[in-house]
């Protein structure tokens, strides 16, 4: 027993690079699905000249930051609420509004659940069915939602790429607020979703005041390191809830400095997008070469993948591909697959022609 | 009702700017306690070095951090958990531990009372009084630990600086160890006191299993804005407790970054020491030659301050101060003061002239 836990998640280089003896930075991660352009750069400079104002306290009301969310997203400065990360405004939509019980469509995001438990609150599996291809219905979701307090909709949906349109998040939410049920919707990767306005839930928040609407800097900007999320609501039950639970500064100076540059520089946004939605396409096409690979189809910027050859796992197939320079996500430990799923994220040119030549090698077509 | 809530601790000096229109850096801020120098030039250059690997996420398990930890304290590696400030690790502390009562010595740090109250502990209140100048004695405190499942003990304490040697603690914990009764031993401004092994309980540990010791980076290695702070235990109970509950990634890889370098940056350390014993006396002297304050004895890096004119209360004189561009913390709302305190930060030679200058200026000798 010891202070030491090794995630669960994508994203863990150091633990392969402790495992295999090679060094970090030669390890392209598929394995976390964060944006292949890195920090922005006008995140960066800001970062680098607000470094010396980290002697001071960050402002417990991160104002300039709200400001600019505000500005990104067109919503009143009063709705929004920074976090550790969108991580902790999970923990804390759980530990604040104590739901009896929550509705989760799986597989998704293992998050969900442990905070749900952390709480005490009984967690419902609704699952997405491979024959279907992963995708939610809205009306069986509905059937489902009987007796439960809370909702948790990840848009698109991680692992599976899978996104709901917003008409659909509508009809959920009419009967959620019927029922005076709780929605979360975590939109971590909308903005990978080529037309984002066909899934983001935003603009719904005006109509339906049981729900919150959380985002994370982590992924589009390209700053898990940093750890930035964000929650927009306009329910003030939800508002005072959070609020009367959060620890003081939990957001650090640098992450906000970052933020606030970000959401400004519109021409690492534009080539965000812009790149992603070629590259999926890319690394999809190329995924479906293999005949002993079958790829799904992705909204967001990784892909699903199941191994159709039952000779091999998806742990065994990570193992094999780290000599390679290459690291996937085993998605076997998400509830709702086995060890036949692997997910992987949409990289730049050079990274994806990295991961199609690893898989080649070390199997052939 | 908003997303919005001003701290009521030191160091908001965006509340003052923003209320009293002036620019944050032309305030010299006395309410945080925070080491003058800034950041370590040796943590500086880490973090902007490793501005490029924020693309990835932490290592979950922080393995530099901790090793950098480890070699510090000298204690084990598996003994060390890390946290998004102490803040973090104080509320995981009673979050996952759920004693069900606490016993708090008053004046102290206020984030003990929240943390506790939040994960439905009873708090008990032992007074500090200010006859006895505030010190704690171990034998009134031991009078008072019976029925309660835990205590906390702010060492050095804020706001009065007063210190409890190890030899005191030491009895505490044998009382605490035959009744089961856990210890939180805060040791946020240790580093500041002139023989810090004269307070530190980190040698402690081995005996005492029912014992963390909780540390910051935040005030001696100057980085509140980043976020970076430790726990240390030898209790299997309490480090699976906390270990269950504690949010992936909480630490951000920038604060890693900042502190891995600071702990090895031995010139820092001893500057730091060097100019906070100089400038603590100094700064003594100095309030002493006023007539109407009455600074009490400290071994940290702040001051407690009485006014001992009736007619002036410590928020009147906290805005009175503030067009002279120093920004004092008003105490009265420490549980067991009153509006007669406040408190001042230990700062370099200007800027403790500055203050000086600004008291004689508002109110005379």
């Amino acid at each position: 027993m010891c202070f030491s836990k090794s995630s669960t998640h994508g994203g863990n280089i150091y633990e392969v690079s402790r495992e295999f003896v090679v060094k970090e930075k030669d390890i392209v991660d598929f394995s976390a699905n964060i944006n292949p352009l890195g920090l922005s750069p006008l995140a960066k400079k800001n970062v680098v000249e607000r470094l010396s104002l980290q002697r001071n306290y960050p402002d417990p009301d991160y104002l300039e930051l709200r400001r600019a969310i505000s500005g990104y997203l067109n919503v009143p400065l009063n709705d929004i609420i920074v976090g550790n990360g969108a991580t902790e405004l999970i923990y804390l939509f759980f530990r604040s509004l104590k739901p009896s019980s929550v509705l989760i469509p799986i597989p998704t995001f293992s998050e969900y659940e442990r905070a749900a438990r952390l709480a005490g609150c009984k967690t419902r599996h609704f699952l997405l069915e491979e024959r279907d291809d992963f995708r939610l219905s809205s009306n069986k979701l509905i059937r489902n939602l009987e007796g439960v307090e809370a909702v948790v909709l990840c848009n698109p949906n991680n692992p599976t790429g899978t996104v709901l349109p917003k008409q659909e998040i509508k009809e959920i939410a009419h009967f959620c607020k019927e029922r005076n049920i709780l929605m979360l919707i975590d939109e971590a990767f909308v903005e990978f979703v080529d037309d984002e306005s066909y899934a983001a839930a935003v603009g719904l928040l005006g109509e339906f005041k049981n729900m919150i609407v959380i985002r994370a800097f982590t992924k589009f900007f390209g700053i898990p390191g940093m750890r930035l999320g964000y929650g927009i609501t306009k329910s003030v039950k939800i508002k005072e809830a959070i609020q009367s639970f959060k620890e003081p500064w939990s957001v650090n100076g640098l992450a906000a400095a970052a933020g606030i540059a970000a959401l400004g520089d519109e021409e690492y946004i534009k080539k965000s997008k812009s790149i992603i939605s070629v590259e999926r396409k890319y690394l999809l096409e190329e995924l479906s070469k293999f005949s002993w690979l079958k790829p799904f189809s992705t909204c967001a910027n990784f892909i699903l993948v199941k191994i159709l050859d039952k000779e091999i796992s998806s742990s065994a197939l990570r193992q094999k591909l780290i000599p390679f320079g290459v690291l996937i996500r085993d998605a076997s430990n998400f509830l709702g697959l086995n060890n036949s799923f692997f997910r992987v994220a949409v990289r730049d040119r050079e990274d994806n022609d990295k991961l199609i030549l690893a898989l080649k090698k070390c199997r052939g077509a």
